[in-house]
């Protein structure tokens, strides 16, 4: 069963209720409570019998693997993850409260000098917030613009803290050019193996649907939790405890032969 | 026991005899005869209870996973293997044989016009040999110079086939600038969820020492085939087999925790 339903109240029910009697697959993305929400599908799938995979997708998912195999192979090191360039729906909320407003979008995008710096093991900034911007894209009439830009980044939470840029466009413009929910980001891990050799990973995913996207990785995922369990598995699997073979169609044969 | 003998003569010995005694991992990369050494060393481990970790490193290894990664979670799509920019031992060695030259160095280098294809899903060259260039810098006498271009242009199989690009330093400039054995690539799928949507993976190493790197990554798996053994497994494993929770020193608890 691939269960879409939303991390703040549908799926901490429904995952650990569904695992009782099928094999699961869920996109649980609320990061602070993932050890919670493990513990209560953990403890269903034992019962049951079933494996359920939770919490895939890219973030968490497989910028979590990224993240992982960085401090691996590179514990002198520091591991930064950049999200965007994409659009946030809470913040494009937030702009579409403020009075004046006819319709808005707002996107989350890595500063460049910071993604540079990660790169080249100088080291980005450590709060995220300093090492991404938030573009508006607005409508509105012509005499509000000045109070909404000023509205907007000075906005508590979602915009003080952030180097924020608000274009004021038209309604045309708007679902002509924004009406894709793009997304996707950065994991860049660097560290040292000697005193002069910067060694740099960078994993990243330009996505044109992030929703299309993630379903992708739920079916990669669902295979993997059948042939688990098929192989007489059970219990609550994150993306870190699944082999590579777990996800292909293929044989192990075939995936060595092409691919290795 | 860590292996780091050559993938010629040295591992096709080694791999199969010291894992009878000791849990081994090897980087053996000559990729066509991956799937017999790795029958070789599953036959002698599966008889001592030992685990052989064969193949890892960057390529065969790291670049091999995400290339069965992309096809796993976008089957409608296409995978770029892309080397470089990197230092070439063989192609360094064969502009060395031209008469004339002191001394010189090759770099494979990816055609940024054919990397940009792969990202946008436009459809980069199936030919690799179409998606590099070879960077030369050659040390000679001045009067050499015209000779040996066209000597390395044209010489068969190593560079005939490429878009070629030799230039000629001084003795210091080759010591000073090119001595880093400076190697990396990116592998990028890109594939489509539905008609107007591309979606993009793409990874990339970029590593000022090639073989410290390879070395960072024998560690991380000599770590794996431990755990794996203290699991009870035993047999050869490839990178495509082993789940990121043995490469970390860390417990579960505590990745799932920080780094889902």
């Amino acid at each position: 069963m691939v269960l879409c339903g939303g991390s703040a109240n549908d799926l901490p029910k429904m995952s650990p209720e569904i695992v009782k009697q099928f094999n699961i697959v869920d996109s649980f993305d609320n990061h602070s409570k993932i050890p919670e929400h493990l513990e209560h599908v953990d403890f269903a799938a034992k019962q049951s019998g079933k494996v359920g995979v939770i919490s895939v997708g890219w973030d968490p998912g497989l910028f979590s693997m990224n993240r992982l195999l960085g401090e691996s192979i590179l514990p002198q090191g520091e591991t930064y993850t950049f999200w965007g360039e994409g659009l946030s729906q809470g913040h494009s909320e937030a702009v579409r409260r403020v009075e004046g407003v006819k319709n808005a979008v707002q996107y989350t995008v890595p500063i460049e000098s910071e993604l540079n710096k990660a790169r080249t093991g100088q080291g980005a900034n450590s709060n995220a917030a300093n090492r991404h911007k938030r573009v508006c894209y607005v409508v509105a009439d012509k005499q509000d613009e000045g109070r909404i830009e000023k509205e907007i980044k000075t906005m508590p939470h979602y915009f003080e803290d952030y180097e924020t840029e608000v274009y004021f466009i038209s309604d045309d413009e708007l679902a002509k050019n924004h009406s894709k929910m793009r997304h996707g980001g950065f994991v860049i891990h660097s560290g040292e193996t000697s005193a002069d050799h910067n060694q740099a990973l960078e994993f990243s995913a330009t996505l044109d649907s992030n929703p299309e996207f993630t379903a992708s990785v739920l079916v990669a995922y669902a295979r993997a939790a059948y042939k688990l369990n098929q192989a007489g598995d059970k219990g609550a699997k994150t993306a870190f405890d699944i082999p590579y073979t777990a996800l292909t169609p293929k044989s192990r044969e075939d995936i060595i032969r092409e691919l290795l």
